[in-house]
Parts: C-alpha cells; structure tokens; sequence
C-alpha cells in the first residue's frame, strides 16, 4: 500500500538529490525546504502514500486542487528534489516512513540529505556539521563540511532516516546544525542553505527572503502546533495555513 | 465485511450527487444535510457498515424502527443522496472509513460533495470556497465557485475523504465555508446550502425552516456532545434525540 | 472458541422467547431478567463464552457449583429463556459480543426480547416503548406497544445487539422504559414485566416482591460497581454477591 | 511457546494434588503455598513458561542458580505440587495463563486446589468454603468442607483458573477463606493449611511457625508491591526478596 | 528482520567473552563495558537490529559515521566482545531484545556476562555476588565469586536475558553488585571490573580513570533522562552527547 506516486511524468532527473523537509527542532529543514520550493517555483512532483501519514487535505491559497500532506516537488534544470510536509511524522510510525520512502530513493537513484536541528545555546552564526553514510561521505569532505565537534544523537523521523540508511548501507549525508529548537530558526535555516545544501546540490539560493520572514514564521509554526492538536480531535475542520507554504 | 447495504431496491438513481453530512466543525455538514433529508422528505436508502462505526441502535419518533447511526437517505426524482450520521466518526478510523463509502460511490457512480467548517471569526454573511479531485473542477468553476483565499488543511473524515479523492484520483469536490467552530451555525449551513449544494446539485432548497431552529439546533449539539461522552460507558442506555433528525 | 453450551440436555425449548438481561442504565434489564429466574426457578441451561467476557467464577450461597459469568437461565414449560450476567460487557467488545451471542439465537430459533432503560425525569408510572426488527414488528403491535415519542439511540452491548439484528434482517424487539439511570430501578422493571415482558412472553409474572426488595437491589448494585472496579486489580479475590442473584 | 517444563527428571508422581500459590487478596495462597515448601523442604520440579508472565530472574540466597519467577515445588513422598510465583499474573493475561497450566495439569493427572481470600471484616477464627468442578464435588463433602453461605465472584487468576475448569469440565476444588484483603494475612492461610489443603492433600502440616512470622511476611509484603512497582521502569535491576522465600 | 550485523568482518574471535553494559540501576553495566570500550580502544564490531530498539542515528565526536544506539565492540587479542547502548530498552519489548540476541550469542559461542546493580545502602566498599546459568556456575566458582546472601530477582532487559539463559540452558554468567540506584556509580563499576569482569575475562583493566570522572558521568547521566524524554517528542532532533561515549 505504501508508496510514493509519480504526479508529473514529464519531469526528467537524473540521479537527483533531494532535501528533505520535515518539521523538527528549529523547523530548520521545514523552513530551508519550504524556501527552495518557493524560490526556484519547483513543479509537484510526487505524493507520499506511506503508513500512519495522517490522511489530511491540503490546498493552497487561490487554488482548488487538492493534495497530500508529504509531497515532492522537483526542479529538473538542477536535478533538485524537496520533501515537502505540512505534518508532523510521528515518531511511532517514524520507522515505517524511513523504510517506505528509502525504497523510493533508491529505486530512482535519489541521493538524500538529511535536515536536523542541534539544541544548543548558540552564539554568533550557528555552526554546521555533517555527517554521511556510504558515498555520503565523499561528498562532505568534498565540501570542506566538518564533522561534529561532540558525540550526538539524531531522533524523530529524520534519526530513523540516518539509521536506516546507515543499516542498509545506502549513500546519504546529514547537515546537523546549532538552532534554538523551541522556536522557528531562520537564521540556522539559512546555513544550512548557503554552507550545507548550496555547495553539495552546486545550486545558489537567495536567502534574503528567508530573513525577512521571521514574523510570519513564528506565526506559521503556532499554526502548526494548533493543527497538529486539533487533528487528534473529532471533527472534521478545515484550517487556514498562514505562511510560508 | 466492511459495506453499503441497500435497503430500498425500488429506488432509481443515474449518476446521483451525494452530499456528505458528518458532523464536524461549526456541524454545518450535518445541519445542510439533514436539512435536505427533512425538507424533500427524502427515502432510507441504505445503511452504512463500515469498520470503526460504533454498533448503536437508532430510531425515530413516532417509529418503532432500528435503524443503523450512519445512513444513505434518497430522493430519485433530484437525483440526491444524503450521507446522514448521528455519531462522529473517530479520526482514528477515517482512513478506513474513507475506503470503505469511497468505494461503493465508485462502483454505484456517484458524485460525492464533501462539506467542511473553515474556523475563522466571520464578519457579515460567511464566505464560501471550492476544492476539488478530477472532473470536480469542472464542476466548481462552472458554478463559479472560487478557490480558497489562502492555503489550508482538512483534518477528521472529511479530510480522509479528500485525500482518498486525491490519492486514487476519484471526482469528487469539497465546499469549505467559514464557521464559528465551537456552535451549530445554520448561518454557514445556509451559504452552503444555497450558493453550493444547490446549483451543483441544480435543486432548490428553502431555508427559512433553518433559521427558524437555531435553539433547538444548540440543544441537538448538547445531545450529541453527551451521546458521544456517554457510548464510551459501560451501560446500555437509550437515549432522545431531541431536535432536527 | 466463542460458543454457547448447553448444559442441560434433557430440556425440550420450541422457538423460545429469550429475555437479556444484561446490566445497563437502572439496571431494569438485570433486575427484570433475574426476577424471572427466581420467580420461575427456572434451571441453569447454558454457559455463554464469548471473546473478551471477563474469566471470572461466579458460585451461589449454599451451593459449590461453578459457573461462568454470563448463563442462561430455561423454563421448558413457559418456553423461556433468560440470558444473565453478573458482569458488565465492556462497550468495546460489544459488537463481538452482538456476533457471537446472535448466532446462537439464529441456529436455535431464539426470538429475542432487548431491554433498556431511556434516561429521563420521570413523572407518576415509567412509559414503555417498543422498537423492532422484522416480525418483531407484528409482535409488538399485536400488544399494542407503542413505538417512541421521540427519536433516540441505544448504546452499550443492548444497542450492538439491536444494531446487529437490523443489519442482518433478524427478527427481535427492543423494549425500552423510562428510568433513572443512576440508580437500581425496580418500578421500571415492573412495567417492563408487566406490560412487555409478560404479553409477549405469554406468561404471568408477580412481582409483589419486586417492589420490596428496593434496599436490597441498592446494595446489589453497590457491590456491582465495586466488584468491576476490582476486577481491574492485580490479585485475586473471592468478593460475596448480595443480593437477588 | 507456552508449557511447563519438567527440570527434575528423577521425581515420580502419581495423580498429584497441587496447591496454587499466587499472590492475591491476603497473600493467602502466597502464605500457604511457600509455607508447604519450606516445611517440607520441597524440590525444585518445573519452571512455568506462559505468555505474559514478566520474564525477570530469580535467585535463592546463598545459591547462584537462576530460576523464572512462577515455579513448581513437588514432594514426591506425599504426591503433592506447589505453584510458587514471585510475581503478580496481570488480569488481563490471566485467561492465557489459565489455559497454559490447565493443560499441563491435564495431561499429567494433576488434580488442583485452587485458592482465594474472601474480603470480610473477620470476627473470630476466619471461616473456609469450598467450591468445586466435576469430581472436585466429592472430595470437599468426604472432607464435610460446607459450600460458601452466600453468593460470590472469584476474579484475577485464580478466578480465570476455576472459570476454565467449569468450562473445559476440569476437576478440581476451590478453597475461599474470609481475610482481611489489604494486609498478609497469616491467620487465614493457617485455616487453609489446617482444615482444607491438609484433609485434602491427606498431610500433616505443622504452622507454628507461620504464626511467628508475623512482621517477616508484613515486610515481605511491602518488597512484593516495591518489586511490582519497580518491573515497569525501564532499568535492570536486582532487588532482594526479604522474607518467606 | 531482527539480527546483528557484524560491520568488521576482519576481525577473528574464538569463544569470546561478551560484556552487557545496558544501562540499569546506578548505570553499573554501562560505566564498566563503556570504560571497556575506550580503554581498550575496542573496534566497532557489530550493530544491533532487533525489534523494539529506538531507531535513532548516533556519531561520535569529531567523526562523520553514522551508528545505531546499540553495538558491538571488539578486541581480538582479548577475545572480549562488549555490548554497548547509547538508550534504554524498553521493558515491554525487553523479552524480544533478549531472544534477539542471545540467538546470536549461541550461533557465535559467545559468552556472555550480565551486569547488574543492586539497589542497597552501601557501607564501604560495595559487595559483589555471582549467578549463573549452566556452564558458568563452573567459572564463578573458579574465580571465587560468591553468590548473593539474600534471595531477589533481576528485572529489566538484564532480568530477560537472564531467565532466557535459564529457560533455554544456555550458559552465562550475571554479576551483582551493591549500589546507590539512583546515581551513576562509578564506584561499583570499578568493583565489577576489578572483582569480577577482570578475573572472569582474564583482563587486567586500569580504572584510575573511572573513578575521576565521577562529574562528567553524573552530567552523562542527566543527558540520557533527557534524551530518552525527548526521543518520545515528535520532531527530529540532533542532541550532544557528552561525558563517556
């Protein structure tokens, strides 16, 4: 039943790399990814169909298609992939999630970067460390991008990720960067484009925007909260999402 | 096991619209469709047996008839069908549940229309927007039904009813309206009524009779709020059910 | 595994009418089905085990016999049977229990007889409706029963077991009486065994005794709520039944 | 998975009676049981191996042998079992453990004596009633062991345990002895040992020292409820067993 | 699906020792086998993958590899294999970890050694007592290890593996030291290495070291609450892990 489906045939990759854009600590991978869709107006792609997604409808503002809520969008003049969600992944199902789309990226040959947000009290520009599995690992040190300082633990879905490529021994690398985790962290968000995801999918991306948006990304993420509660709730409801979608 | 059982056979229908009422936000599903089954005195068609439903008993005043909570009411000479249910459906079996009716409508053509309240503080008369799967397009821009203003999420069956539509590329089309989500708000189920269930459907549909009823509609919701509470008790109990059945 | 056994072989039943007597709002189902066991001294006919009712051993005074939870009671001269639990039946299990139970009914041409209280503020003599599923319809008319006022709905094992005879096209009725459902109601037993259970089942039943056992029946059920809620404890106990058993 | 396994090959027993020890209302069975193992200096004879029992290790002072936590004692001498356990059985898997060891007991002729406090406020030297299946009848009235006065229920195992011998048609008796539930209670295991397991078992079982060890089993008691307490947190343990082992 | 993966296949061991150092009372087991690991400069030897093991990704300091939270290290000159655990295993999936891997331990002749703290007011140097299963009863008494002057029972994913080496007479031995539950300590780590782990083995290990770092083990400690707290979080997270990996 699981699986990931194809919604716009005409699109070519070729070995592509893909930014995944889950929420979690400092939404750092949800708001990088969120600004590579918007920036380079990438095409939807592809629909996640996995077990224990929550089955929700999403529609954008002026438009009334309706779509899943973890999605691809692909950009293939930069052979780019986003994973997209407007939901959390529940970290019950996170091992069943990383199982069914890892298939996926290894049967389309997608390589993976992985976003994760390090709790820590920062001071100055956050740093930035990688980590990697198999050929994951070339491509880090290709960029001059430094291991952690410290010993450390990736949990939550993107953690299932990282431990199901390391077991099965498939190519992906994980940009593991200082955030503030209570809050939406566009600054982290903005290092990890510019330092991690920019030199290892050779893209360049505007990050301006993303600075300015602080406001409306603190009151994006408090819809989120609000969603996420009131989707274990009885009703049937339809709920606006402000923001940087 | 999982089904829809006809119990009318005499009652002929061509590629009928359906209109779904479960009772989610603001009840303005609930409270337009059951409108529509009292005001055209529509027929029981059929009762729904899906896994998750909860197994109580229902029947009407003045009736000495067992009846199932989720039912298909018909009206073959405006080629309607009206999805009617006295208990919420659990978030947690909406997935199922959404399999289980959007397969019969598959296989018996028809054309669901699925309502849902958008929680917002309303100014004036609530507005109303339109989302669709496949041919529903079509039929919302002919109806110049627009898009919602800004992006947003369906959450409980409704939701899982959309995103099966979309999954499995099933027609069907979503009207979501502003509500007060906390109250029965015929106000909402009126706009629903009038300005979408009635030109797709092409039917005219009174509703004065649904402003008149606003209290009783309130004491109808404090029933259900208790039916609910209480079907998680450990006794059997018959209970009124006082208002716009 | 789920089964009913007869115990009693040397018991001759024709298409017997079978009152359920399980606990539910004012216990008026228990304490009408278990008058009847008494006032007939009626013999033990069958064991009921069905998936999810609680193991527990029941004995009576001044007898050694164990015996299961839920039983059934036989009167070969009035062709009666009555279904007696001691235990609640857990609302999560109900529809197993609906499954299981009708089955037995259906293979050994039982007419069965629901009992349920409609929670109300009464006012003089406790009113007594009747609701049906196929030729149950004949029998209550044939007794003048009323059908309900008012809409309403049935919950608990009671609904799941009506809710069942209306899915499958079973024949049965369901009496339903008003009741303070907080409290052991021994005046809506009455009227149910007076102007229900006595027309239907043919049979003439005193209960002069009824009406005095009320501090009994209060006791009773006080040990009821206790006895479940030990149920839940770790150790194993022997607890007395006090009471009309 | 489930069995029993025999890990003293050298016993020979024919027809055994076994006395069941697990905790329950008053340690009753616990006090008993462990008292007819010390007393009798009784050999180690299988290890119970039931779905749900915790599976935790067990050590005797001043011995390095690991053992599970619900054993088998035998005394080849006097054709007599023991079922010791050092764990509580959950209720809920208290229908799996009752068929695992009725099997057993089943096909190597053991006839069990199963045992159960009975919550009353005491007055004098506690009372003792017997309950039986199948053959069970004739052993407790040889015995002149009077039925119990008044109604009652037998829940947690040994309830689950006597509930499956009346179904299956399993012979056996059941000892209920009035006890004050909350607190070890020596006095009643004492009634048990004298006036129901010894004329039973046909044994002489001396229980002056049972008397004496009042406030050992009061502390025993205590480390049973920390030991319960303490198998649900996440870390390894070892913990003494002060007492009566 | 559940196995251990041997990551260095150029490592030859023949009948090693294994040394369990999952976390439990006073983190005996997991100071000893981590002291094991850095003081020996162990090899990464294995990874584990059993059913029930949290699935997050861990790297070490100043490396870019991704690990899972449980492993195997190696020393072939020692022949000693140590099982070390960055998270707790729950004690509801306890029972399948221990069939998990102690399949692997008899396919490979591994011998393991259990750790475990006993929760006791210590009074100077902390006692140390041996148990064993089969075979290792014969090793304990070798190096003069004494068994435990008070009976008690293992719990947790030690207490599993033991009465699994019990159930299925495979042999091992446990180690039970006295400590402060509560808090890391250091001090009955260094016992079981001294006492027992280094005779056992036949190692001579330094624990100078051990016993200075009693602040970086207590701020360990604390980071390891919070990482299993926020492991149960919904979102992704990298965290530090500081002190003794």
């Amino acid at each position: 039943m699981a699986h990931i489906q194809v919604q716009a045939d005409d699109i070519d990759l070729d070995s592509p790399l893909l930014v995944e854009g889950l929420p979690g600590a400092g939404l750092v991978g949800k708001i990088a990814a969120d600004h590579l869709v918007e920036e380079f107006d990438m095409d939807y792609y592809g629909s996640v169909h996995c077990e224990g997604l929550p089955e929700v409808a999403v529609y954008e503002g002026e438009q009334s298609d309706i779509r899943p809520p973890v999605r691809i969008y692909a950009d293939d003049d930069r052979d780019l992939l986003v994973l997209q969600s407007d939901v959390p992944i529940s970290p019950t199902r996170a091992s069943e999630f990383a199982t069914c789309v890892t298939g996926w990226f290894d049967a389309n040959d997608v390589f993976p970067l992985y976003l994760s947000g390090l709790s820590e009290e920062k001071d100055g520009v956050p740093e930035m460390y990688g980590v990697a599995t198999g050929a994951g690992h070339d491509r880090i040190e290709a960029e001059g991008i430094v291991p952690p300082r410290q010993g450390g633990i990736v949990t939550g879905p993107t953690g299932a990720l990282l431990n199901h490529a390391a077991e099965t021994g498939f190519d992906s690398v994980g940009l593991i960067v200082e955030t503030e985790a209570q809050f939406p962290d566009p600054e982290a968000a903005r290092v990890l484009l510019e330092h991690g995801i920019g030199p290892l999918a050779d893209i360049d991306v505007e990050t301006d925007a993303l600075m300015e948006r602080a406001d409306e990304i603190q009151e994006a993420r408090e819809e989120l909260a609000k969603r996420l509660h009131e989707a274990d709730e009885e009703s049937t409801q339809a709920q606006p999402i402000r923001g940087f979608q």
